[in-house]
Order: C-alpha cells, then sequence, then structure tokens
C-alpha cells in the first residue's frame, strides 16, 4: 500500500452511532450532563469505533524511538546516548512507561525507528530500517521524502499487524533526545504559531538554552520554508524517523476505527503531520493530557482537541497516555455497564 | 471506643519517608520534576502510609447512603425516592459507581447510613442503626448530637473492620438527594465563604431554584449558628447519616495510615467536619477530582488539596474518586518498578 491509499482509506466520524450514543448516554442512571467531560468521550468513542458501546480489550502503548541530529545544536539537557539507554531501559521494563502500561492492563510495544546507537537484538524490539538518526535540521532536511516515506509505512505496518492480531485501543509514545525541538518546529510549521510559544524546555533547559533553542527552532523554519500543500516534504525537512513511524501507526489505526490516544508534545506534533495528510484523521484522536510544554496547548488547541488530564506531565514516552487509559476504559464501561432509568426502577427528574 | 479517643489516635505526615521518597524520586530514570503532579502524590502516599513504596492491593469506595429532611424546601431537582433506588441500583451493579469502581479493581462497600426508604435485606449492604433520614435542617437541627456521633462511630467501626480485613486505600462515594445542601452548609460553616460560594445546581437545578437553594442554606447557617470550637455540634445541625458516617470512615483510616481519597462536593464536606474534629487527618487526604459544583472549589482550597481531575463531573457516589484511582495506583506502581539512572545504566543530565 501506499501512504495515499493509506490517507484515502480514513474514515469520518460515524455520526449516527455518536448521535445513538448520545440518546443512550440520557437514559442512563444519572443526571444528565453529569459525567462531565466523560460524556463527549463516550460520544467520541463511539463515533471512532462505529460501536455505541465499544470493549476495549487489547489496548497498547506503541513507544517509537529516533534520534535527532538537531542535538549537535545543544537544545537537550541529556546526551543523545540517552535515546538508546532508555530503549533497553523499556525492553527491561525499568521505566515509567512500563510502570503506567502495566497499570493500565496495556502492553508497551517498542519500537528503533531510527536510534543512532547499536541496539542488540531483543525479542521484544521492532526494527524499521530506516536510519540512525536524523540530519541536522537546522542544516538541511532531517530526512529525505523516501526516508519519511519508509517510516511511516513501516509504522503503519506495525500498527495495523498490531491490530489484525487484537489490539483495539493505540496509545502512541516515543523517545528521541532532540525531538521536541523537532516537535516546534512541526508544529510553528503546521499551525503557524511563532517559535516563541511553540519552543519549551524539553526535559530540562534552564533560561539561557531555552532561549537558544527558540533562535535554533527560528533558524531551521526560516531554512526549511515549509509549505502547507506539502505536508510529508515539511515532515520529511524539520521531523524525525520516530515521529514519522508514529504518523504512519495513526493513519493505520484510523484507517482500522481504533481510537488513537496521543501522548505529549511530540506524538502530538505527529498527529498534527498526520491530519495534514488525512484530515480525517482528527476524528480518531484523543488527547490524554496537556503537558507542561507550552506548545503542547498550542497543538492541541489546532487539532481542536480537549485533554483529559492537566498534571504538568512532560517525561513522553506515552506516559502521559498510558494514565489516561483507564480513564477511556472506564468511559467504555460505564456505556456497557450502567442500567437505564427503565432497567433501574429509578424515578426521573421531578422537574422535567 | 469513643470519638474522641478516635480523633487522638490520628497520625500527622510521615516526614522522614516523605523526605526519603523525594530522593529515590529523583533517582528514577527520567527528568527531575518530569511526572508532575504524580511526583507530590507520590511523596504524599508515602507521608501517609510510611512507606517508601506503598503497594495498594486493595482499594475500595465506600458508599454511603442517607436521607435529608431539607427535601421538603425542594431544593433537589429528583424526588426523595431516589436515594433508596440508587442504593438498590449499587447493589445490582447498574450504577456509574459500579462501573468506574469495577474499571480501578476497586471493591464497593454499600452502608445504609439513614435512608428513608424501607430497603429490603441484601447480603451487600450494610446498615447503620441510626435513623430514617435526617430532619429539616432549614427548621431544626438535622441530627441531635448523639445521633452524629453514632453515625461516625458505625462508619468508623465498617471502615476500620475492612481495613483489618485487607483494605488498603479508601475512596469515599456518597449517595443523599438533597446533601448538596447540606454539603454547602458545612463548607459556608466550616470555612466561612458565603453561600453564594458554596450553593451549587447539585443534581441540575435551573437558575430559579438555585437562588431558591441559596436562600435556604443561607437562612439554615442563620439558624444554626454553627461554632469553630463544636464540630459536632455544626455537622448535627447542617449535616447528613451518610456525611456523619464518612467522617468516621475516614477518621478510622487516617487512624490506621490508610490514604483516603476524597471525591466530590458531599464528601469533601465531610473532610472539613472530619479534619475540623481531627486537624491531622488532612495529611491523609487525596483529592481526587474538582467537581463542577462551585463550593467544591472552596472546600478544596480551605483544605489545601489540589484535585487530580478536573473533567467537570458532578454526579458523586464516589465515580470521580474511582475515576482517580488508577492514577493513585500508578503513582505507587512507578515508585515501586521504576528503575534508577544508576540501576539502567542511563546517562543523568548532561548540565547538572
Amino acid at each position: 500500500m501506499t501512504l495515499h491509499d493509506l490517507c484515502a482509506r480514513i474514515p469520518g466520524a460515524n455520526a449516527a452511532t455518536a448521535a445513538a450514543a448520545r440518546t443512550r448516554l440520557d437514559r442512563l442512571t444519572k443526571p444528565p450532563g453529569s459525567l462531565g467531560a466523560l460524556e463527549p468521550l463516550i460520544v467520541r468513542l463511539a463515533a471512532i469505533t462505529g460501536q455505541i458501546r465499544p470493549e476495549f480489550k487489547q489496548p497498547a502503548v506503541l513507544v517509537a524511538a529516533g534520534d535527532h541530529g538537531v542535538v549537535a545544536e545543544r537544545v537537550s539537557a541529556y546526551p543523545q546516548s540517552v535515546t538508546g539507554q532508555m530503549v533497553l531501559n523499556f525492553l527491561r521494563g525499568g521505566a515509567a512507561i512500563n510502570a503506567l502500561a502495566a497499570n493500565a492492563g496495556a502492553r508497551v510495544i517498542v519500537v528503533d525507528a531510527g536510534v543512532a546507537a547499536d541496539l542488540p537484538d531483543h525479542p521484544g524490539l521492532r526494527r524499521v530500517s530506516t536510519g540512525s538518526g536524523t540530519r541536522n535540521l537546522l542544516r538541511e532536511p532531517a530526512m529525505t521524502r523516501t526516508e519519511t516515506a519508509t517510516a511511516i509505512m513501516a509504522g503503519a505496518r506495525i500498527a495495523a499487524a498490531e491490530i489484525d492480531a487484537g489490539l483495539d485501543l493505540l496509545a502512541l509514545g516515543e523517545m528521541g533526545i532532540g525531538n521536541t525541538t523537532a516537535a516546534a518546529c512541526l508544529t510553528s510549521a503546521f499551525t503557524g504559531a511563532l517559535p516563541e510559544l511553540t519552543t519549551g524546555r524539553g526535559a530540562g533547559l534552564d533560561d539561557t538554552r531555552l532561549e537558544h533553542k527558540r533562535t535554533i527552532v527560528a533558524a531551521a523554519i526560516r531554512r526549511a520554508r515549509p509549505k502547507a500543500a506539502d505536508p510529508l516534504g515539511t515532515l520529511a525537512e524539520l521531523g524525525g524517523f520516530e515521529i514519522a513511524a508514529l504518523v504512519g501507526a495513526a493513519l493505520a489505526a484510523a484507517a482500522r476505527r481504533v481510537p488513537v490516544v496521543l501522548d505529549g508534545y511530540t506524538t502530538t506534533s505527529a498527529a498534527l503531520a498526520a491530519v495534514a495528510l488525512a484530515p480525517n484523521l482528527r476524528h480518531s484522536l484523543i488527547a490524554a493530557h496537556r503537558s507542561a510544554e507550552p506548545g503542547h496547548r498550542v497543538a492541541l488547541e489546532y487539532l481542536g482537541l480537549q485533554p483529559l488530564l492537566t498534571l504538568d506531565m512532560r517525561l513522553g514516552e506515552g506516559s502521559g497516555a498510558a494514565l489516561a487509559l483507564p480513564i477511556i476504559l472506564g468511559a467504555a464501561r460505564l456505556m456497557r455497564d450502567m442500567a437505564t432509568f427503565e432497567q433501574a426502577g429509578v424515578d426521573d427528574k421531578v422537574t422535567r
């Protein structure tokens, strides 16, 4: 399948199922609207899956890792070696995402989409043959168009195979030292927001280095001259291998009516690229949380997404998405398990 | 045991364990502070339990139900019959709390603390012999002091027995048509906030009836003249049987170093009363969410609690607490499962 074919397969929201879910929701034994933000979430799950009472039995977090040539510009508080070391940590089960995914009853799928380090073979590691880290996006395109499309389709294939094997709720996660710089570039490119609004501290820059990172982001955008009509070119210029793989995973999930749960800034920047490629994808997205990165708010607002959690997390890995999975599972369970007023013999509102 | 003895047993925060937890947290494989609000939560769990890496194997939601004489003043959108009907719904597993507790792996403990309806025997129903609903708090004390102390100690006994049997994380829930009126009275009484700030729409009042409810709350407070030095008297004047039972459950849990997870406005008004009786209790509380009831914010701020969720829920039953349980369980799991930088062989920050 080509990327073009994949994008053409993304369905819109299922409005009829959404309306039926809304009707049922108001007959459940609770005051109308009293479940707050869970109610639009329940309706959204129906619109995505085409089921009024969906059941998610196999949630998983797909964590894509990749390195970034732009680290040469000293945009990160941590050395590049950490990307590969954290992949090993994921595989051994010692990272935050392992704890939070297990807590949610979700598997972790670890994808090496382009890590600079030589990683040993491991049964849990999916390798995507793309590249050993991107080029420096300040100086030249981070990836070629072909590399980018290859990484997208590789991510799509991994997600599609998982869905064929039962995965029914896909959370996105990532690891890549330097990737909030790419996320800032992509967010500015796709939303038009200034680098002042899209550049943040990442894993922990101080004021001076934050200012430096902003100048790098601004200069990269001036160099790349992203065009709205060419999202693949923008992703190639300013993205990363793990981001491209996540774009593909999101597209493959949406094509199969599997909800896509975004994590923080980097996964949301992948969603911006994916929505630019296939606008219908927007309907399949659920924003797990709003991170402490200021640009994340910009990206979520552009996508029209309300985050479920606002806990000032800024760890990545899919940690915020994994933390929100039980809320999503709980919302689905409310629709499956709750009785209606009629079933329960509960009197309805006096003043109706 | 007397109420006085119970209050005297509430320990303070364990500062040494909290400090040790903070130290460990900064050695885990993540940028310092990157878990956001989960980090103070993790420290709080350590301070409450006295364990750096607590494990919660038996979370439960204790849902206390009671009726309120003040419904004669037309303060609720639903008829009083709904309280008992919803208790039956809880026992049959058809309510929101059943779905959300099951989603969190938590049991639901249903307590009839003073429901006006005659409820049939059911193996899952704990009965507390207090009264069949309170008197009308607008006209006279809702309960006598003796009734109030009896309901508190009954709630404490139920919680203590559950903890002896393994319960290690206690979420509070409630059901009682009219009880947001009591919650508003208690919140004004204990915090000094005006009824304009503490009275909300409950299960769904329109503007006119909201205004009416405010005048009832204001008049009840004028009648009762609550005194800061007499929290038991205030609870008797303006509270309810289910609220008193929750006060006792919270005190019993805190006395045994079991974290107490608050739900919405009514459970938080119980916490206000409990903290007035035993100020140390404050250290054992975790605010699950901030509900859509405006007075809930007033009560949480008075208690110095940051809610984990802000999803505009206003259902009660313990639904918000149950939804937050996986976050609390996830926070505890992070401390148990995550590797340190040393263990994982991950390089630390360059700029440290």
